[in-house]
């Protein structure tokens, strides 16, 4: 591996980026102090960089490619596609065959619209939630990243200077200038607290149009909502007219239909993204009957919605294929491969002795630089310090030619086997000792 | 032409799309009563419908194909991503190249930051201003389509039901529930009227974060907007230090700067989307070195901002070679193609003597059924009982083979001629003398 080229390809290459591009880049999660790395190619579950250094890459663009890099089944698909044409200004018959494959997917998924991206997706979701009950506010989970409209992000990256007490979370604005009338708009409760979320809800009963829930919530520290959480959740919103939205961009690869397999009850409405566009830009949302007539253009149509690139047919192509290949025996295989993964870092933590954790569901996983699985956004948080060590391991990794998601996560593919894992595994160890000391260091 | 063919193909395909998916469409711009038609595939400037029927396509995806359908040049470079990988956790040189070319069309484009779509593009420009000015509300144009975004579409569907007196027009939801505080944070002004609009704006002044402009807004009626009107607007933003934003989504095909190079004076910032992306989904915004810091991971990060499909390589190198391709003699050849089509348009409403006129600019246009083009959204605003004529008009264009985006406005492709042109105008003729009489009787 000559690392030297690829950090200077890598730097040389900044240093153009610099000149044309906000900060370099086009998008903060490939931010890498001092340079981002660059992609030449990839295949499999493996990524060249621009000097030809590869790496296994548990990232696969921040969850989004379900089976890794050019599989060869959606490559075949979408090249066929292109010659027929990538957009028009009309219907094609790849939407409807997409739509039908995830209905048949989920019980509550009776329709679907298609959007372009995650964002796209939760922002559709709000705005038809509050059509279809009048209210204009939502509540959300303190931490929870729901993509990057106003609303959604509200209190994503709340810090311990300004998150306030814990009963009655402050609603702490991400972006410079967002107007304090969104933060008034927007109820924030601490995760898997029911006692606490009924107590904040009860405070805005009759004006909250959709409770906004991630099952498996990355940025909260990617534990599974409890039962009773999502239970309580459920329960008042049936009672109090609102909806129960969840957002499954990152979750839907848990099970075949999605995280809300997981539990008893089933959300009004589901945000989709990531996997399900086949490593091409595109989102969706799905629901019942009842609640998706508001979208229909032939009725009041009291969300009119609509989209230039919404339902191109290459994503509709490639997203029909990725997740048609993503069946019931893919998903089972692909979740005991994480088993696998996170028991095998369970013992480097062991077998390293340091204070480390691994928390996820489905073939998501999250290492934390804690003892013990955090519960909730607050007990995840990490100070500035400790960032800093997160930083090292994840760089140490890079070394060993892994590449993580920046938060020290991994997001399988299901082109990966138990080889990837090992490597993986064997990674941590070493990544667990060269930073044990620091971490130690910093505990005292 | 068989179109009985192609009307059964679609309404069963309709039939099947309203099984799956919300009001059997996934983006209201293609529904049609009683059904949508379907695309199978498309070359050049010709589509062709499910069954077979071509027709000539003067909508491009609702004028985002500069270069019409499946162009060699971007198809075959594509082809060639493909092979390399769709997506990536890391940056690549496709998105430098892009950005560079994109900084070097327009002197007010100092850096770029991409996203996935126009509405993500506006979504993203706002939220830019209100962290570069620290202030809460925007003011747009009555009647302007600016994407999804609440904030950005207020006002966008107005009608003489709602929207109040034009010195001071009411905000008005286009969504239902979209919440009052959001109508409260957007100031509407009337288009082309820069007396009216000074006075407005200085009730907000020290509130205003961006005056968000389309050059040549295509909802309120395609006439671009007067020296005078943006001159006013800019001296205003100066003094009072709020931005001037351009939405050049549709319009920036107007020159090969865009629509501001035909004003002396520039925007800060500018929204990109439609033929930027080569055919693919994608956006832009570009603006000046100074306002596109707030979005540096590097420093303050007043606006964090990523995307999962964000920079993607298959945009990124489609929209490159569009762009390229589309250069100075590119766009002025199309410029001189639309003004012939506009030129034969005027005659054969002189020749069938209908009450009808031309709008736009550059290489899009629009018909209306008024004697004089309108002058603002009030203006071009038509009752249900003229849309309907309208519709037939759109439907009798069909029937002789012409595809036009639904408010009768057309946006060439550089692969057209003088050919299609010929075809258009001829089938407008007919098209004019269908619906002559109904016109009339209506104007009695």
């Amino acid at each position: 591996m000559n690392n030297q080229n690829n950090e200077s390809s890598s730097a040389s290459l900044y240093q153009e980026a610099c000149q044309v591009l906000a900060g370099g880049v086009s998008r903060n999660t490939i931010y890498r102090n001092p340079y981002p790395y660059y992609a030449q190619s990839a295949s499999g579950c493996r990524v060249k960089m621009i000097d030809g250094v590869e790496k296994i890459d548990f990232a696969n663009n921040m969850a989004a490619l379900i089976h890794g890099h050019v599989h060869p089944a959606i490559t075949d698909a979408v090249t066929e596609q292109l010659r027929l044409g990538t957009a028009f200004t009309l219907g094609t018959e790849a939407e409807i065959r997409f739509a039908q494959h995830l209905c048949q997917r989920a019980p509550g998924f009776e329709k679907i619209r298609f959007v372009n991206s995650g964002t796209e997706a939760t922002m559709a979701m709000i705005k038809v939630a509050r059509a279809f009950t009048g209210r204009p506010k939502i509540a959300k989970a303190e931490g929870a990243y729901h993509g990057s409209y106003d609303f959604a992000e509200v209190s994503q990256t709340a810090s311990p200077a300004n998150w306030g007490d814990s009963a009655s979370p402050n609603s702490v604005r991400v972006a410079q200038g967002t107007p304090q009338s969104v933060l008034d708009e927007v109820i924030i409760f601490p995760y898997n607290d029911p006692e606490k979320v009924i107590a904040i809800l009860n405070q805005h009963a009759g004006e909250i149009a959709c409770v906004l829930i991630d099952p498996v919530p990355h940025r909260i520290g990617l534990m599974p909502g409890t039962n009773e959480f999502i239970n309580a959740i459920y329960k008042w919103t049936r009672e109090n007219s609102a909806l129960l939205a969840f957002d499954e961009v990152v979750t839907f690869r848990t099970k075949y239909g999605g995280a809300q397999e997981l539990y008893e009850v089933k959300p009004d409405i589901t945000a989709l993204g990531k996997i399900i566009a086949g490593g091409f830009p595109g989102g969706a949302i799905a629901g019942s009957n009842e609640v998706m007539r508001v979208l229909d253009p032939a009725g009041e149509m009291l969300v009119p919605h609509s989209g230039t690139f919404s339902a191109n047919p290459v994503t509709m192509t490639a997203g029909r294929i990725a997740m048609e290949m993503f069946d019931q025996k893919a998903v089972e295989r692909l979740n005991q491969l994480a088993m696998k993964a996170r028991s095998q870092i369970n013992e480097a933590i062991k077998v390293a002795d340091i204070q480390a954790c691994v928390t996820g569901a489905g073939s998501i996983f999250r290492v934390h630089l804690k003892p013990e699985p955090p519960s909730n956004y607050r007990e995840t948080w990490i100070a500035p310090s400790t960032t800093k060590l997160l930083k090292e391991l994840l760089d140490e990794l890079f070394q060993q030619g892994i590449m993580m998601i920046n938060t020290c996560s991994a997001a399988l593919s299901t082109v990966m086997t138990e080889n990837e894992i090992d490597k993986l595994s064997q990674a941590m160890l070493q990544g667990f000792r060269k930073i044990k000391p620091k971490l130690e260091n910093e505990k005292l």
